[in-house]
């Protein structure tokens, strides 16, 4: 049997196999230690139950893309197992996320914390082993990377590039969580949010992450940075179509509840700056109603059609993938990196859930 | 000028201040570049002002000493930073404690949510800021290890002795908030919580990071282990003693919190143990109770003085402390080096704060 070559190995099904595979081997070996160690089994069964009810594995991929750009051959093991380490950091900020919004489904399924709450039969035990997961979940992202059987020289460069994204990530949801009570037109506030809270640490870092993992090659991390921040931007502008428009059928994510927890949007930002007064009144008694029925959601609907921040956003959109594949027609990438490269991006940013 | 011996630096104070000057440093960059990048100024502002209003660098201290027991001479300013590192891991674990449990104040000081949600005047605000401000110092804790200029061998040592700490801490963590509805007599249950929630992370793994970074020595370790985890249980059994018999003013930390919480001690283990049917009854009945009045606490505290649960904390606690000298007794380490750990066992047991 002869090794399989790049090009075999760069289908997405594929990779995306090999990195559920290597955290499905992590958390058994969790779980195994927990129970030997008579340690509580919820947390452990409750991350991995999340891990495996759904999940795009964005960033695993991304960071094997990074890889295979810079080095152009096939991936190893330690690469797949640094890769899905992201995945569990990912979970870390969902379930964290999830607690801050009061949602209440993800992925289709409950959110953790009322998963927990069900145990119990309490929302604070609820949100409080919520919280505790979360931080779990942080910490086997961080042990997943350390014992992913790395090179000394592969875990030093690779370490500063995930302190960053932890950070970076972090203050985008701050800056998000900080925003203005009052419903505003600041575009520009709402695009910086997006490049930190979703662009840098959705694309970006995980590309650099697998390029410093392949050993840095500085042409090859700036191609790809060209190409994850517009891409970035155009997958949180998605996010926040799907957020208010979407099915929730599709998305996993019940219909009102980003305009019940009142997200300061570029779409709203849009909405805002091209409305009346009385669309602007209405938007402002609306958006962020904890208690938003249908009926008031398809008001906002409408006003979002008709001040045109729908097809702006669409339109922005639409630019920012363009932006992401005009980098690529420069990029000095392996054809197939290419190829994947141009699939993710459509993917991305047409993506219905 | 002479370069300081060993004997001059193992002055605890003095061990402090390097401490502190290492996070001083850390957290002053931090605040400049999120000046530089646009970012917001808060999360760094807040972690800061909550290091800088108490704490004891227990954790720190106890990781320098590991260093000196292992090594026998001076540590070196890496070493400085890795084991202040392990401060802002703690922060992290209070910020989010506080959030579980509601708390007020800390260190004599509004808690980090109750700080943020006056920010705003929200509460909810305030909650989910903290959760972020949590994740922050989280990630700021590993940064600061990662960068703090440890050779290759020395990170390499450092990263499993950390991972392990976290993820045991979050498990203890949550034992400690899924014990019984019910309060039990279940005294090794609660003693179980605490060798995790407490000794290990408190003394254990700061002195194995400590011996890690100087190049183990299983002797030096099997030692320092038998010292750290009795000691780590007294500490903790000190800490229920003073969160339902110590003085607000010197504690820091309301009198009543422990006992609405319902914190599942060793003392009530106790007291639950040796009640009478009416005492058992009382003690149900209150602890727990969100609403509980000063004047019912005193009913509680009598019932643990009545039942002997007080004095049987002393004596377990006089008997982790003896057990923690003895195995220094047989310590193969540096005469300065037992006598500060010798002195911090005393500090740690007999604190009143």
């Amino acid at each position: 049997m002869s090794a399989p070559t790049l090009e075999d190995r760069l289908d997405l099904h594929s990779l995306r196999r090999r990195i559920d595979s290597a955290l499905e081997h992590y958390l058994s070996v969790k779980a195994l230690a927990a129970q030997a160690d008579h340690l509580p089994s919820v947390p452990v069964e409750v991350i991995r139950n999340f891990v495996f009810v759904g999940g795009k594995r964005i960033r695993p991929l991304m960071c094997v893309l990074g890889w295979h750009a810079a080095r152009g051959q096939d991936e190893t093991g330690p690469v797949i197992r640094a890769a899905a380490s992201l995945e569990l950091f990912h979970v870390f900020a969902l379930i964290h996320d999830d607690v801050m919004d009061h949602s209440d489904t993800r992925r289709g399924h409950p959110t953790v914390h009322r998963t927990l709450a069900a145990l119990r039969a309490s929302d604070t035990f609820g949100q409080s082993a919520a919280i505790l997961l979360g931080d779990m979940a942080l910490a086997y992202s961080q042990e997943m990377l350390n014992t992913a059987g790395l090179s000394a020289g592969q875990l030093t460069a690779a370490l500063p590039v995930v302190d960053a994204m932890r950070i970076e990530v972090i203050n985008g949801q701050y800056m998000d969580l900080d925003s203005s009570k009052e419903l505003t037109d600041d575009l520009q506030r709402a695009l910086v949010v997006i490049r930190y809270k979703t662009a840098k640490y959705t694309v970006e870092h995980p590309l650099r992450l697998g390029v410093a993992l392949a050993g840095t090659t500085p042409a090859v991390q700036a191609a790809l940075s060209a190409y994850a921040l517009p891409l970035g931007d155009a997958f949180q502008l998605r996010d926040d179509l799907l957020g208010v428009f979407g099915d929730p059928k599709t998305t996993g994510k019940p219909a009102l509840d980003d305009l019940r927890e009142g997200k300061r949007t570029a779409l709203l930002a849009l909405a805002l700056r091209h409305a009346d007064p009385d669309q602007r009144a209405t938007l402002r008694r609306l958006v962020g109603d904890r208690d938003l029925k249908e009926e008031q959601a398809k008001t906002i609907r409408t006003i979002l059609i008709e001040t045109g921040a729908r097809a702006r956003t669409e339109e922005l959109i639409d630019t920012q993938y363009r932006a992401a594949l005009r980098a690529l027609d420069r990029a000095p990438l392996p054809p197939c990196v290419l190829d994947v490269l141009h699939e993710l991006a459509h993917t991305l940013t047409e993506r219905t859930r």
